[in-house]
């Protein structure tokens, strides 16, 4: 078994909790966390990254090898994940943001996005199993009936039963319009599925003592479209007074896949399976998105998460790997050649990587404290504006950091020249096991249209100013901090360009019903970028506030990094926007 | 076994050939190739079209499953690819453009380089085994003495043995002055070598009779560095007299790699292993040289390869998997979805697909005849300026083409949703495949300084003028043909900007050591884009004239989206190395 080299980053929690969110003060005002700082917050995080690094991610390596088998029927997950899972339930880690009332620990959703950004830079294999545990828990706690609260939300709470979401078919992924699974009514309120569902992590496993589907399906008068969804609990064993009963649930294969290799990624059959209600009929797709969202959440976490453990790899072979000198010697250089990090093609990945990876975190503490806001604060302007935040950055989080991600394991993987390409050095697996965050829980496609069309152009480029607000509060604090301040003119010169280009798109969607599909990815990335500016803007004013000089050094530096080189990012996608919003080339004869 | 899908682009060979660079036409003022026609070319890509989609397509997807084994210290491949190497030798391919005085069939580089796209696109595995045996023939031919070419360069143009290049070793891999490997001379005037290679593609392997391996190693007087390499030849089995008789060369290991699985990643130890010396002493990296040219720009065609293949898989699927409406919805559509390729983010990830490929296969055909030219044309300036310009494309062929050809395949992976990244669908192993050709023979942060710091700055600004004059006449055949044509005007716009901003970097690299390695990699990538510039004013400028209507119409709106789309992204590499020679960040800080 390989040794772990994953270092959860945990100073940079503390920075990013204590300075950039102030977060002690703020869990004082929310009712739902008055007890809580930021000793509490540290210990939580020290303890959850020790699992992480001791007990996840010497598992990850070998998983990948090993893969998932299907055996009789069931499935086998790579050695060491039921343990390590035993381990994970015991100290109460699937608990950690569920309400006290159901038996979690009611620690803020903040939190609960270091621990997920963990578990994926630590084996994203593994985290499947429990990835949806919160957002089942949500589901369930919304829309679950007293039965359904009392059988089942107990043993998810303590994990010791874990979840599915049961979306897809063969002939419906994106569209989930086309579902065809049926729902047939029984005498004793219950229904009975008849369909097949692909694609379903961990639709079987040996970790849990039972798994519970949420499957969308139609009823037998349900209208065509995603408007005849609904949403059904359907266990894989039932509990009865006798104990648990077998459902006819079945699993048919597991797909050979790309990446987390140690997540079973299966084919699921439903026979006839017992299966209760959740929430209204026909109103599935709304209860699921309770889910959805969540999940959407931890899918951006962990393109931060492999970005961060690209980071570290890169970070270290490039200051043990020697190969050439460097041009201009330092006099204290010494032997036939210099570590590669002082070169600079290397150290533009180096910084590449920490900028980007930093100031994700940011931004996904961020969302996670406006999910936070949302839920605690009592109803009111500054509640209502945390939910439209929220609502806003899900879908840029998702896409934004799983495609830069993407990248940025690439350009680590570089750092290693040949031995990037082999398994041994695990940067490759990074690179496989990350490329999946940009398909499921809606492609970022999806996720792109999710923003630009339903989100804004729906409602008018009105729906931006809670993000313009936060982006223009930050560039006054800069500059009322240090007259002249670049970050906080550029930060407030992309809020105008931003407001404006919606303002255009909007506009221009009133008789071009197409242009706003053209143009969405770019403006998501573009959306991020700026997003990225104002983490960056906040990380560096605080830290020229603070005490910790070497600390502050690195950050202010890699502020100006990220004003000098990321944000040219956002004058490119601001381009291709115009471009694409001018040009009259006949797409159709090209594809 | 999977069927093939694969389809050799022979219109777009033609196409290319025979209108963007007239080469029938060319071949005629070319000694070498006086009596080749353009139906001859046709037919000769066509039966090696016919090969690389009947005969090598097959084994791709089953050999990324399988992959090579090691056993008793032999290299076993994937089963199939012994038997398609004797179709392949039985065919005369490798023979394709080696002189006809040694066996050869003299066909030019132009057409080779359609052979090699195919290869790779069909099955890059496999096609690493005779990857470098035309790199192999050209530097015995330059530098063998007269037993080395009567003894090999025989069995090597036939493709009866294969040849390796053998040059990483543990310790030593973008550097290769850290170099160990050692040579004893022998009284024979042979010599001895002793030292560890990794990284040696095709090693060991069943497919070929013998292995010659060309080989980097250090005589006992050697200085350090690089200019204490001397290049030998060692074969796997030595002729005799009484026949072929065992070296003392092992393979001690296999890699476990991300992708070409099919190929036998080689650990070799030489083991006082008889050998004899290329070229002069100490004098092995020009040698060497010769070889690695040749292979760094077949490694451009597999990017350009994967590209096409991604192109084809993700078109195909998008024209039959339904998802959702377009809306507009035209009155003819039918059903409860339309194609995907009917909505704008498939399309426009289908028209980059369409245009980077055709592009850069202009810009591959006008390298490869760079070359036929300096090879076939009497010395002169012409000769000349043809050297120049292969010298200088060369590096960006192969990053360029693979940096864009990895991202084009990760397009294209998004267009299957969640089936792309399950093995069936195959898009999944062309990103795996693809990832290595942006690493080896020189990673692309290599290539990047051999393009601006060697080839560029060291001769000064003036170095890039065989490329302004090619692009400045392309520009001005566009406006004499049509009066304001954009991509005329954009074409003489982006070589001024070009020459501008070399000549800055040059004069500002009188000063500043660094600059140069800090702006290279945004610089090729400037380099590759407005070549793609004049790859596109070219093809579609030469379309207006042909009768060809739909060819024609679907280059020019090509030319179009080109112009209009991917040419921003000049703008933006420009603005980076504009950004960078301005920074001031203290770099050291952030790694």
């Amino acid at each position: 078994m390989q040794a772990s080299h994953y270092q959860p980053p945990l100073e940079d929690f503390r920075f990013v909790q204590q300075y950039c969110l102030q977060a002690e003060k703020e869990w004082c005002r929310l009712s739902a966390h008055q007890g809580l700082d930021q000793e509490t917050a540290d210990r939580v995080l020290e303890a959850a990254g020790r699992f992480c690094a001791d007990v996840l991610a010497p598992l990850n390596g070998p998983a990948d090898l090993q893969g998932c088998r299907l055996e009789h029927g069931r499935v086998l997950t790579p050695d060491g994940f039921a343990k390590a899972y035993a381990d994970f339930v015991e100290a109460g880690w699937p608990a950690l943001a569920c309400d006290p009332s159901v038996g979690g620990q009611g620690l803020p959703q903040l939190l609960d996005t270091a621990l997920h950004e963990m578990l994926a830079s630590a084996n994203h294999g593994w985290a499947m199993y429990p990835g949806i545990l919160h957002g089942a828990y949500a589901c369930l706690h919304a829309h679950g009936d007293d039965y359904i609260r009392r059988t089942y939300l107990p043993p998810i709470v303590s994990g010791r039963w874990l979840a599915t979401m049961c979306l897809t078919e063969p002939q419906a992924g994106s569209d989930l319009g086309l579902l065809r699974t049926q729902a047939l009514p029984e005498q004793d309120g219950s229904y009975r599925l008849h369909g097949n569902k692909i694609f379903i992590s961990g639709g079987d496993q040996d970790m849990s003592e039972n798994i519970v589907h949420l499957v969308l399906a139609r009823l037998p008068d349900a209208p065509a479209g995603t408007r005849g969804l609904s949403l059904f609990l359907a266990p894989r064993l039932i509990p009865q007074e006798q104990g648990l009963v077998p459902n006819t649930i079945y699993c048919d294969g597991i797909e050979k896949k790309m990446g987390i290799k140690g997540s079973a990624t299966c084919t699921m059959r439903f026979e006839a399976a017992q299966a209760w209600l959740l929430g209204k009929p026909h109103q599935g797709l709304a209860a699921m998105f309770v889910m959805m969202n969540s999940a959407r959440l931890h899918v951006g976490l962990q393109g931060l998460g492999h970005a961060e453990a690209a980071w570290q790899l890169a970070r270290t072979y490039a200051h043990e790997r020697h190969q050439m000198r460097v041009q201009p010697r330092p006099a204290t250089a010494k032997g036939a050649a210099d570590p590669i990090a002082h070169h600079p093609a290397m150290q533009r990945i180096l910084a590449d990587l920490r900028v980007w990876t930093e100031g994700m975190r940011v931004m996904a503490a961020w969302t996670a404290h406006q999910l936070d806001l949302a839920q605690s604060l009592p109803e009111g302007d500054e509640q209502a504006q945390a939910l439209s935040l929220a609502s806003l950055l899900t879908p840029v989080v998702k896409s934004f950091f799983t495609e830069r991600g993407f990248a940025l394991a690439s350009d680590a993987l570089q750092v290693f020249g040949g031995y990037g390409y082999v398994h041994e050095y695990r940067i490759e697996q990074t690179l496989r096991d990350v490329r999946i965050a940009m398909i499921y829980e809606g492609t970022n496609q999806i996720q792109a249209l999710d923003l630009l069309q339903r989100k804004i152009a729906a409602v008018g480029p009105e729906a931006l100013q809670p993000l313009l607000q936060t982006w223009r509060g930050e560039a006054d604090a800069c500059l009322s901090a240090m007259a002249d301040c670049p970050w906080g003119k550029a930060l407030r010169q992309w809020s105008d360009h931003l407001h404006e280009v919606t303002t255009h798109l909007c506009s221009r969607a009133q008789h071009d019903t197409q242009v706003l599909a053209w143009c969405a990815e770019d403006y998501l990335r573009l959306v991020g970028t700026v997003c990225m500016a104002f983490a960056w803007a906040r990380a560096g004013r605080v830290s020229r506030l603070q005490a910790d000089t070497s600390l502050c050094e690195r950050k202010v530096a890699s502020a100006d990094y990220f004003f000098d080189h990321g944000l040219l990012d956002a004058r490119y996608y601001l381009s291709r926007i115009e471009a694409t919003a001018a040009s009259t080339v006949p797409m159709q004869k090209l594809v």
